[in-house]
């Protein structure tokens, strides 16, 4: 649980992640992590939401200052071995979109 | 658990909905069904998708083809009433982002 993210003013953009896990992942859990660890460390972050339920299914939207940021992280090489590690071993399917938010509210 | 949604070629448009439950979130439920049916059937509604875990954070994203369809959305009448008792019974803090979807890849 990642809670939610104190992004600024809009506009940004955000990869948001949508997956489904196979019912043995194994080292999943200590990988998402790293590469929460990772994203946050790189130029442009500014945040990460993540949820997953019981039934395997997840979403996790990253935010970031811009798209050449996203294109940045997209590449970087250990987010590169965990994307070929999670199409072979992890997901069952997924899906991505790179988005730019328009416009936030809250009542926080 | 809603699975992935089969969401056209982009652009269109998203309600990114981050939010925390209250401990006791009375009739969230039961509502948070009722809303997902009613937004599915309104003008220019692609898709939802939403995960909450066990610790009452949750994301729920819904897409949309048109800004247009969101504001219409946001505004109809049982859907206002939702969102009045979120924020007095449901949610400790939410969060809405409103995003255009730029990009979209897969496997599936």
């Amino acid at each position: 649980m990642t809670g939610i993210s104190n992004t600024p003013v809009p506009p940004y953009f955000s990869v948001a992640f949508t997956s489904t896990l196979v019912a043995e992942a194994k080292g999943y859990d200590l990988e998402a992590e790293k590469m929460v660890r990772l994203a946050s460390q790189q130029e442009g972050f500014l945040g990460i939401e993540s949820v997953r339920d019981a039934s395997g299914f997840g979403i996790t939207i990253s935010y970031w200052t811009s798209l050449k940021a996203i294109g940045i992280w997209k590449q970087q090489a250990d987010h590169l071995l965990a994307q070929q590690r999670g199409k072979s071993d992890w997901y069952s399917e997924y899906k991505v979109r790179i988005c730019k938010v328009e416009r936030e509210y809250s009542d926080q």
